[in-house]
């Protein structure tokens, strides 16, 4: 791997922003409503955005200057004279109307109009909520951190959530947001957006109270294996328990198992195997590693 | 749509905090690498995260007390003794094994031997890089801020990039990062994560600095179109000006066009055979906005 160094005071602002666009992503994305002290209404997509505390709600966002020329934008005006925002999230469904929001329309032209979507009351804030959106945050503004003062600056636009709504059928039995119905979309660098939910999502249950073995653990023949990837080695790492050796010897007597044996490289017939458990099924987990252990005892 | 009301005062903070998690995604995820001050390394995954500003280039990342007994994280008292860390960003092919680190080992453990991830070090600071990852940022700490006592409170750890590391081989020939190369994990809710690269990567090329003509330049038989989604609305609002009458007229000599014109629903037809060019390639727009507007003229 030949890494290439950057350093940022050397490198040009606008170079630069895409290194970190393209690095740190995919950035979920607030689609902020505001409105300016005569209740003119606002819409713009920020993705320098996250959640940050979940007791205090605290989302934050970055109402940037810009790279090109320096100036601010009437998001950051209207948080600094009204103090409150609603986030609305971006789901596929909505995605091109959002990106209709980002051209830089003159102040008194309302994004909502432009873009085809519906403004609707806020319950204890002022700007209204985007219809169309799957989730919408009505907040307080905090705090306001200057970042610089130079293109490209940012500004920590600190936000406590006071009323969250959610689309009731994003939602599954549990009460937890499904990611495929839910279907956000994230942002990457340039002109790209990733959607989140099909075959984009994949699912690791990994214990986080309890121990796990880890790589340490790992035999040198599993760690050096030819066949496992690093994720199949994480995936062992991640067991709660080295497997025990009867259980391991027991599979000597599965048919299924004597063939692999009786292969000319039956290390790696035993990994490829145990691989194909691995990327198939991550709650099988336990099984393959019996098998990938059997190779320790050939 | 059906919203449901959540108020985060009257909310267990558990369950605000997966309905946060499920509603603000995909995150980026920053494997922080930190020290103690006895050069003791740490390294764990956070997707509260971002990046806030490129001049000065700055990333924000939160390590929350924990919800279910209120303690605080290596990580944190690390960064609060050293002032700095190495954000290295994860893509598919170390997700697992950054899996293993979320576990809680103890302090005097390094989650790299656990992970079987390679330490490397860093130019300017102490922290070590992760050799496995695609990008890698060293960063000095200049503020923390905490946003709470509680257990879920998130403190907002501002760092400034010194200096970044990407990998070449991700870089596209005009060196901006191409996601399909970095193939970058995003963080949901629950066990989920989601892929950003392959299928799921979507372009949307918009104008963002000269005017287009928005929805409601929009003629009404295509703002209320049977056939056209929300999303070729927006591809449609986002042209810079209204498709020219004569052009659009002349696709009556045109065969193809003659035909969906003779079909029983014409405009139906139109829109359908106007929709099939926009789903499929983004940069036809102007020659499917003709088609759609000839529904005008019929």
């Amino acid at each position: 791997m030949e890494m290439r160094k950057i350093d940022p005071k050397t490198t040009p602002t606008r170079d630069f922003h895409q290194y970190l666009l393209g690095a740190v992503a995919p950035r979920p994305i607030a689609f902020v409503s505001t409105v300016d002290e005569n209740g003119n209404p606002n819409l713009a997509p920020y993705s320098f955005f996250n959640a940050f505390s979940s007791n205090p709600p605290i989302l934050v966002f970055s109402s940037n200057r810009r790279v090109v020329d320096n100036t601010t934008k009437d998001t950051l005006a209207n948080v600094q004279a009204t103090k409150e925002v609603v986030v609305n999230v971006v789901n596929y469904n909505i995605v091109r109307q959002m990106a209709v929001t980002s051209v830089q329309f003159d102040s008194d032209i309302s994004e909502f109009e432009k873009a085809g979507l519906t403004p609707i009351p806020s319950d204890l804030v002022k700007p209204f909520r985007v219809k169309e959106s799957p989730a919408q945050m009505e907040c307080v503004v905090k705090e306001i951190l200057t970042l610089g003062e130079h293109g490209g600056a940012g500004h920590l636009i600190i936000c406590e959530v006071v009323r969250m709504h959610i689309d009731e059928s994003v939602l599954d039995e549990r009460n937890r947001i499904n990611p495929h119905k839910i279907d956000l979309m994230g942002r990457m660098g340039r002109a790209y957006y990733s959607r989140a939910s099909g075959d984009a999502i994949y699912t690791i249950v990994q214990e986080v109270t309890q121990l796990t073995i880890g790589f340490d653990q790992l035999p040198a023949s599993i760690k050096n294996s030819a066949v496992l990837t690093g994720n199949n080695l994480g995936q062992l790492a991640g067991l709660k328990k080295v497997p025990n050796k009867e259980e391991v010897l027991a599979l000597k007597e599965v048919k299924e198992i004597q063939a692999l044996l009786d292969s000319e490289n039956a290390q790696n017939a035993l990994h490829t195997y145990a691989k194909e458990i691995l990327d198939a099924d991550d709650s099988k987990r336990a099984e393959a590693a019996r098998i990938v252990w059997l190779s320790e005892y050939i």
